[in-house]
């Protein structure tokens, strides 16, 4: 790293996102992005007896499913880099089971896709792995009855919350091929802005999303102009609201080419509050509409930044403020032609 | 990575551990390697309210007194890679905001130590950043109400379980130095023989223990003859002695050149029935005892594999068996002279 005040990696070999899966609960399948997601679920408990289960059954179909769509066997990956939500990540390490494959758990609660992401593109890059899977899941019904109250108890939402995108998203991260590229890796540093409402999970996280955005920007040299999409994790209608204002105190705009994974998910019309959250809603998003968009070239260049709350409800029964973090990766669609008409190289990337 | 059934990668240019801290509670703190810890607690709460909020601040004082000991500041770190055993890893995370450096979370139950420094020692070997703080926790009173039971119930230990260590370690692994240095690192896969007794870790984690071990030593050629030194995290009296039997099976001896830090960790006299366990117990034992031994250069060579349980109380409740993981990597003791016959100092570095 040249700068040490940098937070942000480019990577000299670039990986590629050679596979992709993306599974969703019911709910999110009648969202807008239903034509774009490889499997929905008829029932959110998926064949198994309980929530937890399911959400484990999840995973392993979002690996197997990345892993067919990467044309590989589960044999040839290298590592295995997953987290999720649940106590002791056990969606993550109980999936894990079904693979013969070495496993680093994450937890980075609903930034874990583009931290997965940010490790497991450091790794391939540096030549140490060549394929490698990289996935997170959530469940609404795992999280809600850990997070808040009993699913029984009916409890009324509050204004500020969001709903847990029940999905498991996988990205298969490899040396070679030609899926769209990972060229950089901001890791996000912890912020705390005072906020104690866990009902409020977007303003927690605007400011740790604003800190990476800045950094960003201030590390590769470029504005938000310069990304066909730049897109949150699950900051929700809120929570985008505050990012919006935060980076404006900051002197960035963010226009039209800003967007949110928790505000893309559902349609207006579905009873969600401020959005769709979870780690499951960046990671379908990403493994559905976006790496096809990248994949067909419609988009080029992709800013995503995947936000993360992280409190625990012991944290928060003691009186704690919740810490906030996001992480972001810089995905591009993948150009085998290396411009050939310009006089200088380099000039361009 | 040339083979591609192997889990183990070779660090070409290698990270120094240049500097290190463990901080345990008053038990440990009578225990066999008193005279090896930077601080000992007089008191479990540490000045806190509750235990959460003093394992935290166990973490930031450790990642402070490593920070030192490299005579470094906070500032000159460039990534901070924590994980823990508890709900969410608030210890990390929240210990995370005391520090303005980006932040990764990792979880990996008690094998955190080794799969912090295998994450790290690749981040920092392929050039992405300088410095680097790896760090974990586990403090017995917050696991074990979180895991078991109520403190106050004053519940019988059945005699296969393990106590868990209050301690921190943090090791500052860095691009350059005179430190010990890693020179590998074995990624685990996740094993599950199937093992459903949440006071019987040391057998849960033994299976996974043994698979890093034998693709450790077929990955590296080498043979338990080849290091002065192979110690397991903690899986206590009872889980040593499955692996020990588990290797033979597999035709390794581990011979007296073989100890687990649970076993180190307390005297024969305390009452801690199959020994230490705990995110912090290999921690405490690698940052202190290890380390120093290896800066003496009394050790040259040590094989150091955390093991971890994967489980949660909702997974034991769920009827699940417990999965089980071990990370391993090799810290050598650092050698300036690259071995020739002449003499001239100040060429070697």
């Amino acid at each position: 790293m040249k700068n040490p005040e940098s937070q942000t990696i480019f990577f000299k070999k670039k990986p590629h996102i050679i596979g992709s899966y993306s599974i969703v609960g019911p709910k999110e399948g009648k969202g807008s992005l239903k034509n774009y997601f490889d499997y929905i679920m008829k029932d959110d408990l998926f064949g198994e007896k309980t929530y937890e289960k399911a959400e484990r059954k999840m995973v392993e179909q979002a690996v197997m499913g990345a892993v067919c769509n990467a044309k590989l066997t589960p044999n040839d990956l290298q590592l295995f880099i997953s987290g999720d939500l649940l106590n002791q990540i056990i969606t993550s390490s109980f999936a894990a089971r079904a693979f013969d494959v070495p496993y680093v758990g994450l937890f980075g609660a609903c930034s874990t896709m583009a931290e997965s992401l940010a490790v497991g593109a450091s790794l391939v890059s540096s030549g140490y792995f060549d394929n490698v899977a990289c996935a997170t899941a959530s469940h609404f019904s795992t999280a809600e009855r850990q997070f808040r109250y009993p699913l029984e108890l009916g409890n009324q939402r509050p204004p500020t919350s969001q709903w847990t995108v029940t999905g498991a998203g996988c990205c298969i991260l490899s040396s070679k091929g030609d899926g769209p590229v990972i060229t950089s890796a901001t890791f996000g540093k912890v912020t705390d802005f005072g906020i104690a409402d866990a009902n409020n999970m977007g303003c927690v996280m605007a400011p740790g999303c604003c800190s990476t955005l800045v950094a960003h920007f201030k590390d590769t040299n470029t504005t938000p102009e310069d990304y066909d999409l730049i897109v949150t994790g699950d900051l929700g209608k809120l929570g985008s609201e505050v990012l919006i204002d935060l980076m404006e105190d900051h002197g960035y705009k963010l226009r039209t080419n800003y967007n949110d994974c928790g505000q893309i998910i559902y349609t207006g019309k579905q009873s969600v509050l401020m959005g769709g959250s979870g780690c499951g809603c960046s990671a379908t998003v990403l493994n559905s509409y976006i790496l096809q968009k990248l994949k067909q070239k419609e988009l080029k260049k992709v800013l995503f930044v995947a936000t993360g709350a992280l409190l625990s409800s012991t944290s928060t029964q003691q009186g704690d403020t919740i810490p906030g973090i996001a992480h972001a990766v810089v995905i591009e669609a993948y150009d085998p032609l290396p411009k050939p008409k310009k006089t200088k190289k380099g000039a361009s990337k």
